[in-house]
């Protein structure tokens, strides 16, 4: 298996080494190929760089010592009602750590129907009473041991693997009820760890799941509860080193557990970046990236992650998968990576990947566009793709996100100025003649040289201005963009005060977005009326990035459910509707969350039967016993 | 299988019809699944354009009404040396035709040692008694008649699509050496006729081998000695219509028969272009590029074919494959295009396209650069790529390539200039100190908004400059790019006068690319003297693509084969040695040629074992019978 794809690699490199001498210094993990050494000898070669393991990285192997075992990000940040009953962002990590929201209680209030009275109570803290004892195979754990690799059969270890962050997972921890969960989670620290564990995993007929970054929205970590076999979840997030930095080809060779901000932050330090940057990036890992085609805010620079990957290496039951070259672009066949680049989990563990890096760009600016209407905006947007000018990030937020991103604002002065204040005093000051009931923003980030980002912007904003869209400053798309990497612990305030939801997405062709945006957005609202939700629910969406032939479209759903008695069935099934709804506009079934279990029922449909049977055969040839059961996909 | 497939696509369409009343009006090609409709039919309604299918269109059923039979391109048009011993190229197609090359018997003569008094006699017509009688499976024939499907079992028919341009193909033909052809010939017009076909030759279990361009340089297109059934070549060259363009999503939907140069003419009669522009355009197939992974010329601008392809539908043993959606970008598991793309006639018959259009560019111009050195040219370009401001084009030629350059110039004046006195003026006159055995040139070509394009282009000169180029004005660069036509009808030339070559290509990162010129171009001269060439061959490169990781490097070896009892075998002992040192070096199996059976040996270490057994999965899959028996690739 994996040791004879070893030596045949190890003679592949010795007839080449005699066709010609003194032939380039290979990097290390062809040496680690070629001798199969452990990962404490590859820790003491000169040319490994990024310093050990443990330093700098974000996420240790016991993740409950930072996260939040049933919610979203770092235990230490999250929304809350303070005594005065203002919304604060708890915390010191984020730029909104440590202040108020003052708009914020106004607009949930008023968009949900929400009351601060009427607050739900979260399990605080596990228990491990809760969680079914471990289904062990005993002699698959004893052979682990002796490999030296560290593992857990600890319930908290267990239960932090089983799920992602569906509403429907997320929902059911916070009401202290835990379904399947692994059995183990076990940390390889390299990819020789990888090739034992799978190797051991087959031998005795274990289930294995890889576990990246734990940022799933797609069921794709649920453990399938009809799994009789032992689950071991397959950690990679101690096997996060930079091997090497290529500056020649402005390459690096990264190991796939690294989380995104810690690979940024890192090639920072040289100078460099992938610049790729999804959402979930401070937690998401870059071997999670390529098993879901992830995508990054800034693809129009840097590319999605099937622009940026050069080179993968995978474990599979069969041995290990790589092409034997590293060159730009070929024709060798199908291309293989393409079989890897979205296999969710279910053909191996993707244990290297060699991704191209930039240079840091030198300048970067924000911005934003008023559109009357969204219809302008998306017009807009349009045109921009056309003329193939679309600055690093460009991103079309509906009226209800703008009015959204201002009961975000934080407090920074001492006046109180309630949500409806604040709107109103933009509106009337800036937008005369903009309907503030149809008004849309558009945030913008230019990144590079800085006389060609200039240029550049002037581009951008003179297409803007021929769909009626003016200029709403720096500021507002600086804050857009800040707001990210907090906009998912909304979710979780909003769960303490009744209400749920949850963002999907899509991606759409040119003609179909505006049909789809007011479809789907109709479709949700009356399936919500429809099952019996008391109050109209939040439905908006969003142009997030912008393709030659189309779109990707982000909508968030979310309703209060006082009075429902199942209301993460009736979640799930306005989504169900929503999705119909998006298949039939034309839209796919996703742009970049992926498809898991949740929405498997329709891959037939997606790819053709024919399809479904080439990924099929090829996960029946990859993994007969299906060893990667995580029942992803098909 | 097909119908299987036709059907369900018809309830799930009507099942989107009934989510939505009114919805947008479907392109013709989703009709014709609905209803199955004949092409008939679909030529008269009214939102097919184009017009009629041989309106047009370059290539008729008979290819040899216009095109040789032993050798590249049009018949009328052929390089050859006059009474006056001057070359000359014949016709009226291009623009170098009915002018005279000075330049090109010094040339010739210098580099090969090739005499015009030692001519070759090619064989002048095909003997059709040479041609073994057609293995007719009777039943086969009996239906395909009923389909009313055209189709021939003449021996001209069969011999043309019995080959592809490979050297030993070509030198074969010439010598009138017919081995396994086709059995018959038939001729699609639509997706429906393939389907009916595929449908035949699975119950009939005869051999389909797709046929689109001809142009392949990898034996593709070769007939298996051993095969026994009845081999059918399914010529697609009268599928050739654009179904329709979609200006509102910058996209066509195009039959997979259409030729580059037909598609591109009609599409400019719109306003449009591909911009794809592989040398083979002239004959090649657009289901030719999907299934070679095809580069086109402008890729920096336009993209190669995976990026310039929305959708792709192929007709299988098990059904027709298709994705349901026309996203630009989806997360739908492993991308199914990318098992279609690279799989050389393996699969099916790919019979519809949707590929990307844009707006035909406002303004094109030339350039060219002329570098001290090679090795100061690929600095130039590599930093070039590293800036991201590559024009549409750029290719670096080799010494020996700015010399040949230099060879193949049209005589525009009266008065006789050889080779050596047009080369010495152009060094002394111009590049003063610049050494002219060791300076090479770039050709740049760039397109789009001519502000643009003048800024972009003082940026890629002013980085020229920094590596020692000068700018070397416009026509050195548009000559360049005008013979790229014509240079495939020199082989003939040369085969006329003992001398016999070829091109090949790799794909290799920025840090191997001088390595790799120098070791492949040195290999080739070593090997030649080892195996008993008697003049030293013509071993030239050209870098002629760049990539954020890495270049494309296209590579010309020829060499004079007089007193070689066995040239070809010579010749591909020569490649061979060529391909092992391209590897050893860290290239690619190739760039964009694909693998065909001429380079089937490396697969396995070009994409593991793992990867040779996925590749060999689907193809057990999707045509357990090998129906489609070309043997490429595996």
């Amino acid at each position: 298996m994996a040791s004879n794809s070893s030596s045949s690699r190890h003679q592949t490199a010795r007839h080449r080494l005699s066709i010609i001498a003194g032939h380039l210094q290979r990097p290390a993990d062809s040496d680690a190929a070629l001798l199969a050494v452990d990962c404490k000898a590859q820790a003491n070669k000169p040319n490994v760089s990024a310093g050990d393991r443990s330093e700098g990285r974000t996420v240790p192997r016991k993740r409950q010592e930072i996260m939040k075992w049933n919610g979203w990000g770092y235990s230490d940040s999250r929304f809350l009602f303070n005594k005065k009953g203002q919304a604060e962002f708890t915390g010191k990590r984020y730029r909104l750590s440590g202040m108020i929201i003052p708009g914020l209680k106004d607009w949930m209030e008023s968009t949900f129907g929400a009351n601060l009275q009427h607050k739900t109570q979260a399990t605080p803290a596990l228990n491990s009473s809760a969680v079914q004892p471990p289904t062990l195979n005993e002699v698959f754990v004893e052979e682990l041991k002796s490999t030296g690799i560290p593992f857990s059969h600890e319930a908290e270890d267990r239960v932090f693997r089983g799920h992602g962050h569906c509403l429907h997972e997320i929902f059911a921890l916070r009401e202290g009820k835990i379904g399947r969960v692994p059995d183990m989670v076990v940390w390889p620290s390299c990819h020789n760890d990888v090739v034992k564990i799978v190797e051991l995993a087959c031998k005795h007929n274990v289930c294995l799941i890889p576990y990246g970054g734990g940022t799933s929205v797609s069921s794709a970590l649920e453990c399938p509860p009809e799994e009789t076999r032992s689950i071991v979840s397959l950690d990679t997030s101690q096997m996060n080193r930079i091997l090497w930095i290529d500056e020649k080809n402005l390459t690096a060779h990264v190991e796939s557990g690294i989380v995104g901000q810690d690979l940024e932050r890192l090639l920072n330090e040289s100078g460099y970046c992938t610049g790729h940057e999804p959402d979930s990036m401070e937690f998401s890992s870059l071997g999670g990236w390529v098993a879901t085609r992830a995508s990054g805010m800034k693809k129009n620079i840097y590319g999605n992650i099937e622009d940026l990957v050069v080179h993968i290496k995978m474990v599979t039951p069969r041995g290990v998968i790589e092409k034997s070259c590293q060159g730009p672009r070929m024709s060798t066949g199908p291309d293989i990576h393409h079989f890897i680049l979205g296999s969710e989990g279910t053909l191996g563990v993707v244990t290297e990947v060699t991704i191209k890096i930039r240079p840091i760009p030198e300048y970067q600016k924000y911005g934003s566009v008023v559109f009357p209407s969204f219809e302008q905006g998306v017009a807009c947007l349009r045109e921009v793709a056309r003329q193939r000018c679309a600055p690093a990030s460009i991103r079309l937020m509906d009226n209800e996100q703008f009015k959204f991103g201002h009961a975000l604002k934080p407090q920074v002065s001492s006046i109180f100025t309630s949500f409806l204040d604040g709107l109103k005093k933009f509106y009337i000051t800036k937008f005369k003649g903009f309907d503030p009931n149809r008004l849309c923003v558009a945030t913008l980030l230019f990144e590079g040289d800085r006389e060609k980002v200039l240029q550049h912007e002037k581009q951008v904003y003179d297409i803007a201005a021929k769909f009626g869209g003016l200029a709403a400053g720096e500021d507002n798309g600086q804050r857009g963009y800040m707001l990210t990497f907090v906009i998912a612990y909304l979710r979780d305030l909003g769960m303490d005060y009744y209400v749920i939801g949850e963002s999907f997405e899509t991606s759409v062709p040119w003609d179909r977005v505006l049909d789809i945006c007011r479809n789907v957005k109709a479709r949700i609202v009356q399936e919500c009326k429809d099952k019996g939700v008391q109050f109209p629910p939040l439905s908006t969406c969003r142009v997030t990035q912008t393709y030659d032939a189309g779109a990707c479209v982000y909508f968030y759903f979310a309703f209060n459910y006082r009075g429902l008695s199942d209301p993460v069935h009736v979640y799930e099934q306005v989504e169900h509707a929503a999705r119909e709804e998006i298949l039939a506009n034309g839209g796919s079934l996703s742009h970049h969350h992926g498809v898991g279990k949740l929405r498997k029922e329709w891959m037939r449909e997606t790819v053709s039967s024919v399809g479904m049977g080439m990924l099929k055969s090829v996960k029946d040839y990859v993994d007969p016993n299906n060893i990667f059961g995580n029942r992803n996909l098909l």
